[in-house]
């Protein structure tokens, strides 16, 4: 049997009862570990928790040597843990096709993951639209699609999710030409990092998919002890220092009621100002009227 | 301390660690047991897991009496459960808004809810608009406003994730406007239901925000032993039986990817048919191409 399993946000003991009894029965687990971290514990403290041996799985050895993770286990008991939910990232949909494909019963533990806990922000799950990924830019590579992705959404009133960029285990291009497998150290994105690279990208497309005065919310270690939220505009958050990674960002559409702004309240500095910033922005790609038919 | 533990999705031990530790810790524990429910555990066997009485928390109870709920939590322990994660429910941000007013310490212990587990159809929660709720049909009361968001979602390429109705402890209109305190039987929306009453809107409608013939699927049982994916059209599952509750139905959007599709496929009658079917919908408000600025 292969077992994906969710690991959930933040501490060992986040995993489900069923999770952790599952692993029990692995003779192989890994823990993937580039798309995401376990924000409260390190591998030996989960080995400790589990009492036995995590393999830590970096990209090559997911997408390149999932033979080597499956291997065996149409015999064994295989656990690949995820952070958050099995189903947050393709390539783990591709591990379950090559399993099925040699005929090795899969089971899917879930578990929470920021593509749900994001509500505890208090904006409603149902009124979000699609998600989006902002990567760190560089001098010559400053991805901009996701800009068109936030228009769709506030052009119908959703909410934008955006996931900020980790980079785990990644060689600088130099040792990379020179084949040296030397990694950097890793790197989170900020809060402010994010609001900058909007502010930077809405200046050079300029067609108001948001503006600096755009309502947002950062969720800072979503799930831990540390958990925080901040409300505010892009241009407040864009000097807002948001500590220990992990973070996201919510980007608000119109379609916010009475109580999730009241909720939103509680997280930022001046509560009579951001009311009105919510106020101002709903009236962006505001729906016409509705002017009832002319009698003939 | 009022803590709100996720349940997950059909086990008992879909619990967190963490969650079943705090239930351990708790004076009361209440079960919220009217927008969904646990599908493999019953009150009895929650309480033996638990160690301790369960009471359950219809609307009533959480809507009017959330003062009994949060009573003397500054003081004791208290554990509201919730099937799924505890922000799914718009009345649940009410309740955690009411204990901070009593400046009574709140702590939200996540899970797996249909919002992000509904990945494991293996369509990228990325690409999912925003949510729709699918109610029965009465007599007289037919409403169809959810129509204009998949309308919404499907221009925009993304696909619609539609809950599925419960009927909890409720009351017929004689028993109520008699005062009587007595129950109908519990009702579960099915698959075919609800593709009927899409097929209704649509005809009613007619400007195809889809037709019968886009794809869609159907989860059943999430999460639990006997979990069911089924893809075909909207026609062909009107007719589909999908056994047991709880169900949820996903209608496709155009953003598909072929790794999508493949995952899919595995869920069809006919792999030649259904393919064919996503790449004809695909064409539905796909964007005119791209055409190169003259030059001047």
């Amino acid at each position: 049997m292969l077992y994906l399993i969710g690991l959930g946000l933040s501490y060992k003991s986040d995993i489900t009862v069923r999770g952790l009894e599952a692993i029990k029965r692995c003779d192989r687990v890994y823990l993937e570990h580039y798309t995401s971290i376990l924000m409260a514990a390190s591998k030996e403290e989960l080995e400790e928790f589990y009492g036995k041996p995590v393999i830590l799985a970096d990209r090559e050895l997911v997408e390149s040597c999932s033979e080597e993770i499956i291997r065996n286990s149409d015999k064994e008991n295989v656990a690949f843990l995820v952070v958050g939910d099995p189903f947050g990232a393709t390539t783990h949909t591709d591990l379950v096709l090559r399993a099925k494909k040699q005929n090795t019963p899969v089971e899917i533990i879930h578990n929470a993951s920021v593509m749900n806990a994001v509500g505890s922000c208090g904006l409603q799950l149902y009124n979000f639209g699609q998600t989006i990924s902002m990567v760190f830019f560089t001098d010559n590579w400053r991805p901009d699609s996701w800009y068109d992705k936030i228009l769709e959404n506030r052009k119908i009133g959703l909410h934008t999710l955006v996931l900020l960029d980790i980079k785990v285990k990644e060689q600088s291009i130099e040792n990379m030409a020179r084949g040296r497998l030397i990694y950097e150290p890793p790197r989170y994105m900020s809060i402010s990092e994010c609001c900058e690279q909007l502010l930077e990208i809405e200046e050079k497309r300029n067609t108001q998919a948001y503006t600096a005065d755009t309502p947002v919310v950062a969720i800072s270690r979503l799930g831990s002890a540390t958990q925080t939220f901040k409300s505010g505009t892009i241009e407040e958050l864009a000097t807002y220092d948001s500590g220990e990674p992990l973070h996201s960002l919510v980007i608000l559409g119109r379609q916010c009621h009475e109580l999730e702004i009241e909720y939103l309240l509680e997280f930022c500095d001046d509560r009579d100002r951001f009311k009105q910033d919510v106020l101002k922005d709903q009236q962006f790609f505001k729906p016409a009227p509705w002017v009832p038919p002319q009698e003939e």
